[in-house]
């Protein structure tokens, strides 16, 4: 980063407070399970690493919050290191069109889901770790904490349970896909291990700091290991561009203008490519199930530091 | 550009001709009219303006060919300039994840398309011109020749009238938005425009040319004029990197890596924002409908180069 | 008719305005063209016809109303006759499951109307028309005309002229079957016919007389003529089953339990095959568009006489 | 029956060895499970019962088969029967225009499915009695033996857990349901009875008998006693006449005319209401899934005795 743009993201950084008070925080906590609920919508918190190591931060930044979707970039990883290109054959990279949770396209499709981040193409990269790992849960744990270097990032067990029990809409996709032979593993431990992804509970400090591949070529900025190829590093981007927003993917690219993934618990990463890993939280969501303040606060630094991809 | 880059951006250019003999020429050239079946399908041309004024070409690269849907970025940019924010009212930024010409989603959406790259979001990008300018078909084409700096870039009739001749679904989604009163101009007027929107000849090196504002924040790299503001310029990028490509934007995301557009003549434009825009040129076109060896071309070049936005 | 059924015809005719005193006049006048939605709403008229030409009515029974989609019977009987089977390649006799003007299962379809009911294909039987007949619109009004016994059964011009400038839907259904080769006529000439057969005014007296053929395997009641064949007359009874009154067939079987086409100007009529015919007018529509008192009262009707083919 | 039905009735029968000659036995037997694709597919066999309780047969007509699907009309009988109207709060009775396993429409409208002859019908039937029976499927079982007059009617256990094996559709449907709340019991549970019910095997003869209650207000020819209401008996017809074969309703009603249901076994019911049940057997099906002879011989048959509803 030259000083120049150091100059410009510090001084973001310091119109953060005022610019956050000019923004009201409207929308909604998911209540789609109870756990969700409980949080205090007031929260908020920001945390930006650069490909150069440099750190800022503001707010509940060193927080943890259930980052529930955006976890579909750390399992879509690993399954893609693992599996390589053999991987497309049983999922696309196309933005759907539609709501994260629909089959519609899904029974168009013959079970093949559009992409990697709607719930039933998160459930079929489930199924491939499934396959892949003797211990799914404990092993893609271990993956995750040597990404932020915490050995003691979690699952929430509560969470987890929570979603099970209402995970009826899950339990349909995944027994629609194996109608079509595109589940090669039990319903259940699939299911299983889907709602314990969805529960892992991180701070945006360590979600900025897991995603530091994403922005490196895809070598972890803290190990100096590389993660994935370069190669996959720019198709994991590309996929969270086009499909890592729901259906406000295209609205995302429009305002902010940089790859991310967002989760129904407020949280949002975004990435410059090369440049640096942002995460965002703010516990109430917009109509497309998007963090209200986390989008707008992104906006605003994209706009100030001229550091869309476009 | 560094000299590192130019040196890539040489090497690449000079394995070009290599590189073009080991891809296939697969595909089948649109033959939807017949106008556009007669065109050699074994014609090739390339060319790439930095945002330095450096120039790349090779092949058929000064060849005039039918431009089709890739004159709908000049048609979106014209009407963004003119409308500004209002024209979000009536059409959306989202990909449709569904065929250029599909209905569906125009109906779950009550006549607004989904994007202006859609055959419905270009016909509503054709009425708001239709009702800004005067005579919409001259001043729109003085906007492109101006673009290009060539005043004898033109419309061909012959293909107009035959788009025209076998032009019933478009008429069919003209209609459709209309009764849904998003559309406010005379049906057959907009058709027209839109018919010679798509009929635009010009060759790999004026297309480069005419959307080199998209690479340099909004600037035409020729009259050094200002076409659209920066902040536009990124949003049109934006939308380029989502519905660009029908429904295979993910795909040329996930290969390519840059914002881009295709059209039914084989032609593509692709964009790396703040470097270079390209135009490449085969006929014939994948199962999807864009440029077979094009993107494959594409591929080529932004992997060599690592050029990607991603 | 035996005296038993003559006796149960009677009496529920004497009780038909203590029961109409019972059913609010809930609903409301179509108003999709404004001429349609001037008619009073609180108009009510029956009129039914035995196999055996006896005549029961109650209240506004002569008055002309416009018959709207009712007529749709007449023009698919018409085209049959003359078509024959061949015409079965070119339109389906499976409802829809969907809104009467839905394009979702045309596109699906490739074009094909799932039956003659939906608007698509009506339109679709009116393009037979056009080419079968020299001056459809004349033939045809000749045709209904005969069917009544009333040369002064006529179209209105007022009401046609409102369709047509309020018919931007159905345009895009007759482009959009045109773009697969299923319309044969020239657009505007199809849409002029369906907007003028659309206008038809009949009263119940006269509507009920039209399809008498109906309920005597093809023989007009008045003319003692052949109108078309037993096994054709079965065939569009069928059809009424299961395509007469949009998405709500299903209800209207379940309730009356007979055979019936509805239209948006409140008529509806009611073919009980071999027994007889019965047109009933009520202008406020429940909201899937059907009369709400004229389905009441019909299944007042079916229920006290045991009546119905159920 | 008078004399001149009686007549055609026996000469139909007769003239049945002839025709059946010259139906090809196209079509293919079901494969989807396994055991059902075991079946001799020249089978075919006949019987009728008319009101006043003749019984015409033909060929393997005491030949147990599995009636699959036509065992919905059963159950949906006996769900009607202990829930009364509030039955179609939870499900409608329109046609779906759609494929027997399709979630599309079901999608749409929120877990409601639109008749109980779909399979999210069915199963949401199976529900609600799970929540009506105490011993649902030995409950269900009884029932059936009562109508037929025979204590050995039973399920065929290898089907069950065939169809249990390859389930995976059926349990998508009920968890999507349940994900609306519209499903009240555990999903094994219900699905556990749906593939019971599905497994039922029966002969024509036995089928004939066992729906005599549609044919005769409500009451079983053989015990004469009310299974249901009169007018529950006409809602039922009413429901098979428009959603009894998929997708194919429309043609039954067209070429056949009469209320009937068909099982992907090779059977189907059909019902004349007042006048007579009958079912036929013949396990190649056509592409919609429907008993290719049976329907052929269901059209010769109501033809030859005009003895169609319409």
């Amino acid at each position: 980063m030259n000083s120049k743009e150091q100059f410009a993201f510090e001084k973001v950084f310091l119109e953060l407070p005022e610019q956050l008070k000019q923004i009201p925080n409207l929308g909604e906590v998911a209540s789609y399970i109870p756990e969700l609920s409980h949080v205090n919508p007031e929260k908020f918190g920001i945390h930006l690493i650069t490909a150069d190591k440099q750190n800022f931060a503001y707010g509940d930044s060193n927080e943890k919050f259930s980052i529930q979707s955006i976890a579909k970039v750390l399992s879509l990883t690993l399954a893609f290191k693992l599996e390589e290109e053999k991987l497309w054959e049983r999922i696309g990279v196309e933005p759907s069109g539609n709501a994260f949770n629909s089959l519609f396209r899904l029974e168009q499709e013959k079970g093949i889901p559009r992409n990697p981040f709607i719930n039933a193409g998160a459930l079929l990269i489930c199924d491939v770790l499934v396959s892949r790992l003797n211990q799914p849960k404990e092993e893609f744990l271990d993956f995750v904490r040597e990404l932020v270097g915490n050995p003691k990032i979690n699952y929430c067990e509560r969470i987890a349970l929570s979603e099970k029990e209402h995970g009826y809409r899950n339990a349909s996709m995944v027994n629609f896909m194996k109608s079509y032979n595109n589940i090669n593993n039990d319903v259940e431990e699939v299911l299983d291990f889907y709602f314990h992804l969805c529960s892992l509970e991180m701070s945006c400090a360590e979600l900025a700091q897991a995603v530091t591949y994403l922005s490196s070529d895809g070598m972890n900025l803290l190990t100096q290991k590389e993660v994935i190829s370069p190669s996959k590093t720019k198709r994991i981007n590309a996929i969270m561009q086009l499909c890592g927003f729901y259906d406000e993917a295209g609205e995302f690219a429009f305002e902010v203008g940089l790859p991310g993934k967002s989760g129904v618990g407020g949280g949002i990463i975004a990435i410059h490519p090369l440049k640096y890993t942002v995460a965002v939280w703010s516990p109430k969501l917009n109509e497309k199930g998007n963090s209200y303040r986390g989008m707008k606060i992104l906006e605003f630094f994209t706009t100030q530091t001229a550091s869309s991809v476009f």
